[in-house]
């Protein structure tokens, strides 16, 4: 059988830009996997072209037939190159570069969260004027493809909500952590040793990362316009092992999770809640099976019922797996004729909607709470007096062992349902008594994932 | 903004061919969501026409504007339907129809995983002929977005391995069997009273239709041409309550799986291995997590490694869920004026090839038995006799409770890794020995998910 004209054929032309970890990966998936993409494209993606400015380091593939060196703007003009693929990073360089390359009418895929966070409508405008598709799998999630399942595996469906462990180095350390009992500084030294968290972990450990892909994420299940300032971020630094330990206790894990939800009021209007910390959640739920530096998405949709997405969340070749099945994409749509084909945040630029953000201090929830405070006798009366004072049931409590004079101990207790707002202005009035002497841990708990 | 012509405009008209579950799920996803898609889409999908033998039966849904008769071959030919789906199940009528609609040039989607897995070729060699789509992802998974996973989300990847709990009846009757300590027959009932298991419910229970969605899955994994009568299946009837026992005592959990792995000989020459069976896997794998009616699918690609994909595996709305995506999809075709974006199989048909599948005896796994033999001297020693003349060493064995004279006990045994044939000639063996009253049961292991 002859394939029909429309899909055998002269090579798609990939220009490369930023030849760093990711870059390498997917020099190796279109060298290793070319065979399996001609079967499945009926031609071939061929990388034309590398622009890094560090030309000398050898990556250890092979490069014969692929023009290497540190022009940019060369690569971006270049009409061999229909396809530019940004693993820059950072906000200022690869905003220009692919604000270039939308210019020069070259189709872009892009890792870059950080930058779509911020600046996606921008560059989705430009694409779209342009006429040229924007593709960005490799941003949430690395390999895994959850958002070509929100944008057309689950299309049919208004999302309820999503859970997601979207950032695989705390997820790294929370495991660690709940494995070895060792301190969170112990365990964030042995992840930067192995080369799982950066010099600077701040990215990581204080959760931003996981707000650029929640904003991302949140907006393409909601058709909202977001941007990621807007998320309220906490991230890992104050859990210890006394929150494992509770956590066991009450049958819970804890994971660093991005939510988002629809909430609709009576009026149907709607408003979004979207947050980024570490939560408590039940030990038999499928998040919490999902350990080290693995990635998962839970989503709920009205017609679908929960679903959930796993898999490696970074890394050189689950990372570029997503690249290149962006190229496929795009490549087919370049055989085709004609881009935007489905829009890049699932909802068309028209239809997406500035839908408000639930104020943090409106969420309801169970909470943990450890207090660390003076073992005196009245302590916790007037703790738990405090609590109730601001109508705070409270479920359980642990104290454990018997502080010496003027020791601290942690006490943890576990909430009914309370609004935030309510938990915020008790632990303000906690922390300013005098027995207590350090800030109260607070984790959220979500029950329905 | 104004909206692009392309994407703007008149409604893509469905017609629904079948008005039982699944069919009602459909037209309640489109109406309910209807905002959602014209939203993503830019224009309506419009349900035209729907065609049952039973056109009284309420079902409870509104069917203002749409044209409600028996007129099957109507509906096929009817210009107003750019998009025929076919949900009444079973080979002959639904093959003729879906013949039917592909030759009146209308598009189709299906759920039809019994009529793919036989008649697939003919049906997608029928509409590439006549340039149009074919869509299935309702299928396999329910509302899982598996196949779209395996044609785009994954393409880069070389597919290595998949492991499926893609029958919900039977996952179900397993949880409660392990949950109550129930008999399978028992079980099997109250899963009829409640509806989850059909009145014949041989097509589930057997592994029948495990093994259809199995030679789906594994055809696109891998561009192989599979049909699903090649596919050793074995079901669940023979599982009884020690399973459960010792399966937890060893630290796994029982699953009926789909499993396809690609083996690539020293030659370079590729087989397939693509069987359907209960197995134990290690009870900390997320597979183990899996419960109730709900569906996974693990998937192993050289790029992505270990990724899962996790949802309701049949149902009204989930079913519909994916329905509706496909129709998406398809719409968004016909508004393009193209059809064959990617190929059905995800491997172009003229990749496809018809690769080996390794036969059930080549197989090597550990495996666990359950011999059922009178309490005698010796018996074990003749028992772990036959097995170690055919070279399959044991890792465990547990023999619980001293039989009465005259009485069957269990003996249960882990073997180290051995080859099928080998397990196989052993138990033909042991079977005929006098002590041993009935045929021994035998489940395979899969430790790496």
């Amino acid at each position: 059988m002859t394939p029909p004209a429309s899909r055998a054929g002269a090579p798609v032309g990939v220009g490369l830009l930023g030849f760093g970890t990711i870059g390498t990966g997917v020099v190796k998936v279109l060298q290793r996997s070319a065979d399996v993409m001609r079967d499945r494209l009926g031609f071939p993606l061929r990388l034309v072209r590398i622009a890094d400015l560090d030309t000398t380091r050898d990556r250890g593939v092979d490069l014969a037939g692929i023009r290497f060196d540190a022009d940019a703007p060369g690569l971006l003009a270049d009409p061999a190159v229909d396809i530019v693929v940004e693993l820059i990073g950072g906000y200022d360089v690869a905003r220009r570069f692919l604000l270039k390359a939308i210019e020069n009418g070259k189709h872009v895929v892009t890792a870059n969260k950080a930058l779509l966070a911020l600046h996606g409508k921008e560059i989705f405008d430009a694409a779209e004027r342009r006429g040229v598709d924007v593709a960005f799998e490799a941003s949430v999630g690395g390999g895994i493809p959850i958002l070509r399942a929100l944008r057309e595996g689950l299309a049919a469906n208004r999302i309820l909500s999503l859970h997601g462990i979207i950032n695989g180095t705390t997820n790294y350390i929370l495991t660690e952590m709940e494995q070895t009992g060792a301190a969170f500084e112990t365990v964030l030294k042995r992840a930067q040793d192995l080369g799982y968290a950066e010099l600077d972990p701040s990215l990581d450990v204080d959760g931003i990362d996981a707000a650029h892909k929640l904003t991302l994420l949140a907006s393409m299940a909601f058709g909202a316009e977001l941007t990621f300032k807007e998320v309220p971020t906490e991230g890992i630094r104050g859990i210890t092992p006394t929150e494992f330990a509770s956590a066991e206790e009450f049958g819970y894990r804890i994971k660093l999770l991005g939510i988002a939800k629809s909430r609709v009021g009576a009026d149907g209007s709607e408003r979004i809640e979207a947050r980024v910390h570490p939560t408590m959640i039940p030990a038999t739920s499928l998040l919490a099976k999902v350990d080290g530096a693995m990635n998962a998405i839970a989503v709920h949709g009205d017609a679908v019922g929960p679903t959930l997405f796993y898999g490696a969340g970074a890394g050189e070749m689950p990372t570029a797996s997503a690249v290149v099945a962006d190229l496929m994409e795009i490549a087919r749509e370049i055989r085709r004729g004609r881009a935007g084909r489905v829009a890049p945040l699932s909802y068309l630029p028209e239809s997406l909607r500035p839908k408000p953000l639930v104020p943090l201090g409106e969420i309801e929830a169970r909470a943990y709470l450890r207090f660390t405070a003076l073992d005196r006798p009245g302590v916790l009366a007037r703790i738990t007096g405090v609590l109730g004072d601001h109508g705070i049931g409270i479920e359980s409590v642990i104290q454990k062992g018997k502080g010496r004079a003027g020791e601290s101990v942690p006490v943890v207790m576990l909430t009914d349902v309370a609004r935030e707002e309510a938990v915020r202005r008790s632990l303000a009035l906690i922390d300013a008594l005098p027995e207590v002497t350090a800030p109260t841990c607070l984790l959220r708990i979500e029950e329905e994932l």
